[in-house]
């Protein structure tokens, strides 16, 4: 069995998500099978529809229609966890090569899930399972169990010129 | 006419063009036409395939089968400015809403391609057509030119555990 590794997209700058979506793709046209878990999202994102066209990825949201901006609610923790109970027996399959917990940093930031029931379930995953953990905020622990980390840091974004996240580029 | 934007995603850090093909495939599945230029990469890249499975983008690659390791060739130069050449119409033209240039930086650092011809071509473009760079190096006249810029910053990777890139996680 090919050995895996845990790939984490961290930082302030645009390209987390996009990048994860991006080695969903190439890893599905590869043949590979991808399981794409969206925490903290609920909203209508264009990226929803990848499974129409490529069957090798499968994506979920774990969230609620809005992002969290003070104090994450009971509703967060039960979308948080429920998405978790689904990626921790995913992880322990043989259904899929490559899993992405796509803003899980974030799920983690705000304490909606157990930082040591997502490092025990990478740990004790599937060898060959490929794993993509993204969001800002990643805890030391996680770059720990990581083998690879890129840090996306915003040196310019449109967002500081008054421009609205746009349906096709943000979203 | 909606006002559209240049990214650059740059960097030593995995992620870059991983980034621009996540966001050409958001783009797509939104209903807007992408064309994504390779420059430097000849080789064969699962991502190639994109176009069989999602209409709206098209894929093309100028460069050779090799990575430049020291000095460019003659053909390095052709092909990145018949890249170029085709660029320029496509950035001139109405037939698409995206442009990928994807490793311009890396053509622009080893002067295959004229730093100043870059720069007119996406300051005279069709002012609806979003522009991605990607490549490290990121010349300081593009960091200008660009509304967003990412730096993906390497901060561990597996390659230097000795890993070599595999097919659909890499390439």
């Amino acid at each position: 069995m090919e050995r895996s590794f845990v790939h984490v997209y961290t930082g302030n700058g645009k390209g987390k998500t996009t990048a994860a979506l991006g080695l969903s793709v190439r890893a599905a046209l590869s043949g590979k099978k991808v399981f794409f878990a969206q925490f903290i999202k609920g909203m209508e994102y264009s990226e929803l529809k990848v499974s129409q066209y490529i069957k090798n990825i499968e994506i979920q949201q774990f969230g609620r229609e809005c992002f969290i901006y003070k104090k994450p609610t009971e509703e967060d923790i039960e979308a948080a966890n429920k998405g978790m109970d689904i990626c921790e027996k995913i992880l322990k399959g043989v259904e899929y090569d490559l899993v992405v917990l796509d803003e899980l940093n974030i799920a983690l930031y705000y304490k909606l899930i157990p930082l040591d029931r997502v490092v025990k379930a990478i740990r004790e995953r599937t060898p060959s399972i490929e794993v993509v953990i993204t969001g800002r905020y990643a805890p030391e622990e996680i770059i720990e169990i990581a083998d690879l980390v890129t840090e996306m840091k915003e040196v310019k974004h449109y967002y500081n010129q008054g421009v609205q996240a746009r349906k096709g580029i943000e979203f």
